[in-house]
């Protein structure tokens, strides 16, 4: 009884929900928009952010909690970033329910408990946080000020999607104050790095680093940031952002510092993010049509081992050397699951694992450990070979990190591969239609220009590389003087 | 120029705000009722979060995420349980802002974003998991469910204190699904153990086991069990709740399971919290005037080291000393800052440290450190010794265990010596008035009674300890026949 996954061929958005509600990393719920992380992507989550987490302290950031609600008149006082939220914000209006007189059994707003002020619930922190750090900050001396919130957030969206596009959302955003602009400047690129490394080396997913253009910038900010990843059906995923946030904030929320020379002065400031979205990047970066593909590095499981016999003897003489097998799989920090239930068989629980991307497999038949071999399945290519129960725990952890490289190295090449350069408007939209990816393309750098190709393509400016090569060209679109390309792309 | 912290034989209500906010635990925020988690209260909720987590992965227990909001149309369901929570409950009506035509640089609520049903904000997400281990659950083999969320809640409360009762706080609550009653309330009971376990252990913080009075219940529950503390004031506090939830929220949400012989019943539930509120109760039930005390075993900051020096030469042979004495308290996983930072003088790094209630400090001075000794202080005792270079780091590690166990005692015999028995209605108000803590007096039974008790005492049954004896005797007010006696008192 496999579950049935549409392919990646026949559609793959349909793909893409039917391997995140078949594996058990989410379900849809009962409230519009807001999806039930289950067990299974809980785990997975708890792993990313133990990661980031270790990550932020590393880099000096303390972590912190601040209120879900955020009053009205704190929150419209950034005006930029206040409007740019407005349209998907969750409103409280009252804080008391009635028995409903009307209807036995069913409750009623109490319009009697009707707020003076209205609650926005937290889309993002900067208004509540800088409003706190006025009183945080006086001198140099409170300066930098590092800090991180793990948190859930509401952003009400139409269309919504598990993972990528959710109502309410798991994420940090770490908001950080300074006392000049350089150090802000250099917290945010830092911030970034942080990102870049832990999509890289943890989910083995190669990213582009770069900046936004003015139109895709957060709301608020001077400057964002950003990791953008490639989707296998071609479209870019923004991974996680970083922004400098100039003195917006510190204006708004009026926050000063007196400096060495007791000089007062507005406080610099960053914030940066990532979210539950990194789940839904991670499953349509790396899967395929029979289930996820997870990096080891982030694995909730990393080694199963399904048993293979016929009646309670040659039960027990795997048993025997399962036992021992497991303790050393744990000594070396291999998490590792024994899957010896009895009421499903051994082809259903293959199917299975590989549908939840467990990235290796032993399967120990009784004929085999006689032999003293098991056989070892790899879920990214789907190898299998026999090895040897002598030493086989340090063998595991080889494949382990042969397995996490190799899901780089397939990613990375498909992304390179899919960079391309495209100089007159109809191979650009040739390319968006036909290849996907990132297309690079000279642009005037303005606006009007980008909201055009926007409307004509359903393309965006994903990023401007750092360090992007300089030379002259013109505009995809309006043949204008450009001094550098960018990188086009339909994106999530 | 320390900070000032009221006495608590003045001002105990005083004494323990003045004590959160000068210690850097939490702070007040722009939000009615929220409180800011600063980041040294935030680090001691992530020492408490992780061992308990672990306590909960061990049992058995797989984390999971919800949504925030409950329709108001599950949440009213469970009819005892949303009676329970309607009068605390924020309401969220709209879902959008728009710019305010009439006032510049404002938003209003935009009329037209009324949601078509109201959302709750969770005050408890029964009713939310409920409605979802609905398709969960469909066989014996599904069975049991043992899932626990990290969550925020929200409960509108009029008369708010930091930590103790806030609108907005962080808890667990674990909801597990079952086969028989019986296995539920096994499980009700192991998460208590799990509880008390973790209060007495980590907490340092004795506590009754027991199970609430009819009129205490939580709203939905058949029984609801309870870890009680006392404070330092005499008041107790309810520090954890285990409820067996019976099939009350499978029979609302129609959540049957098929057994073995296929035959269709309602499922079997429990619910089990701790929140934030832990913290409060840590800090009244160890600290004194000089600030917190907080057991090694949850502080961010077990060990701190500070230098006494005149002069860059005698820092510089300190500092000599100091870097592989921390990697030593490292290796022994010892939590060490060292604070040799050059704008605050000794004795206000003491003062401060002491505040903070970090259990151990060092002193290392220069003349000390030529006889090989450095001075080392316990938070607990207010004592200091000198110690000797050599094999500090073990030596430290007992002195925390020392303080560890010295804290939990000190807490206890507090404990023992304030539950006292009440034979006549005269001596049981002034037991309440005069001494406090918790008074063991014989009970009718009835909600009645302990209304009336209530109402002229402000005391309230704290639980029925587990395992209580049996014995005859008369209600403390209305002297009618009871059985065995229940302990009373006034509570936070």
């Amino acid at each position: 009884m496999s579950k049935e996954i549409t392919s990646r061929q026949q559609d793959y958005s349909q793909w893409y929900n039917d391997l995140i509600i078949k594996s058990g990393l989410a379900d849809y719920s009962a409230v519009r928009g807001c999806m039930v992380i289950k067990p299974y992507g809980y785990a997975l989550w708890e792993n990313m952010r133990d990661e980031l987490d270790r990550m932020f302290k590393e880099t000096g950031h303390q972590n912190a909690y601040f209120p879900l609600f955020v009053p009205k008149s704190l929150f419209e006082k950034e005006e930029e970033n206040a409007e740019g939220f407005a349209k998907e914000c969750a409103v409280v209006t009252h804080y008391r329910l009635k028995v409903n007189p009307d209807k036995k059994g069913a409750l009623m707003v109490d319009p009697e408990s009707r707020l003076e002020e209205e609650l926005i619930i937290r889309p993002t922190s900067e208004a509540i946080i800088w409003n706190t750090y006025k009183s945080w900050i006086q001198s140099y001396r409170d300066l930098p000020l590092l800090i991180n919130q793990w948190a859930n957030v509401v952003r009400w969206e139409m269309r919504t999607r598990l993972f990528l596009r959710t109502a309410e959302f798991l994420w940090q955003e770490g908001h950080t104050a300074h006392a000049t602009a350089e150090e802000a400047v250099a917290e945010t690129k830092q911030m970034l790095e942080v990102y870049a490394d832990f999509a890289e080396h943890y989910m083995a997913m190669p990213v582009i680093k770069g900046v936004k253009s003015a139109n895709e910038r957060f709301a608020g900010a001077v400057d964002t940031y950003c990791i953008e990843a490639l989707m296998q059906d071609g479209k870019a995923l923004q991974a996680g952002t970083s922004h400098f946030l100039g003195q917006n904030f510190a204006k708004a929320f009026d926050v000063k510092f007196s400096d060495k020379q007791n000089k007062l002065d507005y406080v610099w400031a960053t914030s940066w993010g990532v979210s539950t979205r990194l789940i839904g990047a991670l499953v349509m970066a790396h899967s395929d049509d029979d289930g996820l593909i997870l990096p080891p590095r982030l694995a909730p499981i990393q080694v199963v081992i399904v048993p293979i016999f016929k009646g309670e003897e040659q039960k027990r003489l795997i048993d025997e050397k399962v036992v021992p097998l497991m303790k050393e799989l744990k000594a070396v920090g291999i998490k590792v699951k024994y899957d010896d239930s009895d009421h499903t068989r051994p082809g259903w629980k293959f199917a299975e694992y590989e549908l939840k991307g467990v990235p290796v497999r032993i399967a120990v038949g009784a004929r085999d450990i006689e032999k003293n071999l098991v056989e070892v399945a790899r879920r990214d290519t789907k190898g299998k070979l026999n090895m040897s129960l002598d030493g086989l725990a340090i063998n595991i952890e080889k494949l382990l990190h042969a397995i996490q490289e190799n899901i780089y190295n397939k990613a990375f090449s498909f992304r390179e591969t899919h960079i391309t350069n495209a100089d007159a408007w109809d191979d650009f939209v040739r390319l968006l239609d036909e290849k996907g990816g990132f297309v690079s393309a000279h642009w005037d750098g303005t606006g009007d220009t980008e909201d055009r190709i926007k409307e004509m393509t359903k393309a965006t400016i994903r990023c401007i590389p750092l360090n992007n090569q300089q030379e002259d060209g013109n505009c995809i679109l309006t043949g204008k003087p450009s001094t550098q390309r960018v990188l086009f792309a339909r994106a999530y």
